[in-house]
């Protein structure tokens, strides 16, 4: 499966998905906030494993979805990202190459096991993650392979894999050899508590090596510490090239300089927001790579977005190259 | 979890389902008949997932999948199954625990890996399964606790285990010590290859030891070999106190003695049939164990079915309580 030449790559953690239904109360009881996504460790994850329902194991990661989306869009799209050799570990490398993304990084033998996030999916379609990040975590700048990066049009990266030891070192040596190799560098917020956790670095890194920004109305007004989305905007757009920022059922708006393309949501019967944002970079970033304008390829985004909320689980399953012929033409 | 009294036990093989789509030139390509449940060892199971789109994994086994409806209907239910202290083993226990479910096997510590069974899901919604047994075939009689027996109102028994090595002892056993205490046997064919390879010993087994008999249209009539499915009605409850035969589209017969009660399939938007016939069986033992009459059970059975169908995945997801207050009162 390993090309010449990507339209994506992506780096984040690479994870297994276990989504489980819960009501409100069970949140509260534990005092999860919804919505969010909390680290956990492996006790953690056990004693709420134990509790959970029954579960549905999907291959997720943020980054790892957004390249599965590129692929199923029919794009070239590669993913870095560290598994263990264990079962969980097995379905993910399945699942990214069965959906067409080249996935050729390093299993671990040892150490943690797989990660796993654990989904807790209210009946208002949210979702609460539990993210015990085990294996993937051991990623490490080495595995950031410069041949790859010079071989992509654009390496992307998520916020959340700042939390691993390494993952600051990944993020520059990724962005030093995108840059040496006149590739662009696009980044994700990922979640604003994973904003809180690194503001300041995110800060330097975006004005520095971003050129694509990707955050929700919740993440950029964190990253900027402002109150108004407009505002937050405005900074956004002066640190990074394109800024591409949704807002849910308020769509996205995609700026570039002095520029805001207003993109309207997709009606859709919401079921799960699991990966709403990793499969809006993914239309977007295929859109992009193939010449699209700005607003279609935001247009390409919504679409994908919508696709992957009026199902569970954060790949894609209905083909979403036909939902886009079907509704831009 | 464990109780002092159950309603309904079941015995089968602990599996973990790994659905993915496929098309019908996926199946022809391999020569895999439609619909059919195969046994693949695990190098095969490993080439066919190699193949395979990408999966969601849930948890399965036929027997389990029953229990899980029992218990999700309100009712008390436990399982006896073999799983291995690996990834997809801890899946299995916590799914069926967490179903509320009692489940106490022993796990195996080596030897074959919990069981997966590679479901195929062609446009059709048929699903075509392909069954790696793993440790789930090292179940034997003396896992089969007496004290559980005694404490079930009705002992479920799936027609594949009968594959396993010990099967027929496992088979034999639950019989004897459930007649010894007053209690009642209940068998499905599961499937008309699995009644191919087990016919004689299936006659025997039902006529000598078995009081509530399920199958299909296509299994009953592989039972008995004949053509017409009244005449293998006649057989069946010439052989079983009450022999519960279900037919698709065409809905149900619930035979005793000379008595018929048709029972008519509900209508749904199919998704997926993995599962109908185990969910049929969870609602019309959920019934019979609550003292509902035979053709009450049949249409809690119906509904059970339904609802597993309109969905991917054998295990219920809505609340299958509600759904037949709602239809029957």
């Amino acid at each position: 499966m390993k090309k010449k030449s990507y339209d994506v790559l992506t780096i984040g953690n690479a994870i297994v998905d276990v989504l489980a239904e819960a009501s409100d109360g069970f949140l509260d009881k534990r005092g999860l906030i919804k919505g969010a996504m909390r680290l956990v460790d492996e006790d953690e994850a056990d004693a709420l494993y134990a509790a959970m329902g029954p579960g549905i194991e999907v291959s997720g990661g943020s980054a790892a979805n957004t390249a599965a989306g590129v692929a199923a869009l029919g794009g070239d799209a590669a993913f870095i990202g560290r598994v263990r050799d264990d079962e969980l570990g097995e379905v993910f490398i399945h699942d990214i190459r069965a959906q067409g993304v080249s996935f050729e990084s390093a299993c671990s033998n040892d150490g943690p096991l797989t990660a796993r996030c654990l989904v807790l999916m209210t009946p208002d379609a949210q979702r609460t993650l539990n993210t015990y990040l085990g294996a993937s975590v051991t990623l490490a700048e080495n595995d950031v392979d410069p041949d790859l990066i010079a071989a992509a049009k654009v390496t992307y990266l998520e916020g959340y894999l700042w939390d691993a030891p390494r993952g600051p070192a990944i993020f520059r040596r990724a962005a030093d050899v995108a840059k040496g190799a006149g590739r662009e560098v696009a980044m994700t917020l990922s979640d604003p508590f994973c904003v809180d956790r690194h503001r300041a670095a995110f800060n330097d890194f975006i004005a520095s090596s971003v050129d694509i920004l990707f955050a929700n109305e919740d993440e950029v007004k964190s990253l900027y510490e402002v109150a108004g989305f407009d505002e937050a905007a405005d900074r956004a757009a002066n640190d990074v090239r394109v800024a591409v920022l949704t807002r849910s059922e308020k769509g996205s708006v995609v700026c570039r300089g002095g520029d805001r393309h207003q993109i309207s949501a997709r009606p859709v019967k919401l079921v799960d927001t699991t990966g709403a944002g990793d499969l809006y970079a993914s239309g977007f970033l295929y859109g992009y790579t193939h010449g699209a304008s700005l607003e279609r390829a935001g247009h390409m985004g919504s679409i994908c977005a919508a696709e992957i909320i009026s199902h569970v689980g954060a790949r894609p399953r209905a083909d979403l190259k036909a939902l886009i012929a079907e509704q831009l033409g």
